[in-house]
């Protein structure tokens, strides 16, 4: 199973796709659309045309996000939402699920403690990937971890 | 010129089409894009179709909404921003200018009064359009506001 993690942003949106085959996970590729500083509906024309792209690319089974909380600055907040937006409609017109965790239950699946930190979420991602280095940026990492939640959640337990 | 006003929900999306022809300003058409409680992704699915619809039975020559502030419902707050993304996604992808304005702004526009009351900025869509009766519900109200306040800030001013 092919789960596609996001991170979304409107200037950096952070994506992975992770494969679970038994108990093993697998980055199978990761990365981030980026979009320059032009009026936002431009941008978020370029997210739905590169989302677009990476879905045909990489098949997923599954769509999974981090629910947003408000953060300080509300404008971004709004702007970030747009582009969730998109990417729920793009998820929503190539027929795949979605589900949607909360920052606590993404740390609790991947670190075991709901309010681990940053850093052990990415080293734990690190590990639970068999990845050489800590991926980077925070958005892919971040991308990573909630694919990984979903994928740990989402297993069928047997016996 | 044909103004399309925008007043955007997730369940509910206000939409106006109003024309503006040296000072004249007619309101060629308006109504609701609704969408049942499904899930977030299939709703902004069907608000991208309708919308798509809408801009290609219409043509409009520019797309107004109204700048979005903070309400108590954060959540609420969110979910608008979403279905506010997708009308901008769809803008840019039919190559349309879009502005905004602020609750103030419209106001200023259409009452001549930053902080008039709802009814009065109704009571002055009805008479600017010269409407028989006040246009119903809120959102489509709302929507010709908007559209209105594009119309007017926009004129070009001769002698």
């Amino acid at each position: 199973m092919l789960i596609l993690g996001i991170d979304p942003g409107i200037g950096r949106l952070g994506w992975a796709v992770v494969e679970r085959s038994g108990s093993k996970l697998t980055d199978r590729a990761h990365g981030l659309i980026e979009t320059p500083a032009i009026p936002v509906p431009d941008r978020l024309r370029l997210i739905h045309e590169q989302f677009t792209t990476l879905l045909e690319l990489h098949k997923p089974d599954a769509v999974a996000t981090e629910r947003q909380l408000f953060a300080a600055n509300k404008t971004t907040a709004l702007d970030v939402a747009k582009a969730l937006g998109v990417v729920l409609l793009c998820t929503s017109q190539h027929g795949l699920p979605w589900s949607e965790y909360t920052p606590p239950e993404i740390k609790q699946a991947v670190v075991g403690n709901g309010s681990a930190d940053k850093k052990q979420v990415q080293f734990m991602v690190t590990k639970l990937l068999s990845l050489a280095v800590v991926p980077k940026p925070d958005d892919v990492a971040d991308a990573l971890a909630i694919a990984i939640c979903h994928a740990l959640r989402t297993r069928v337990k047997i016996g």
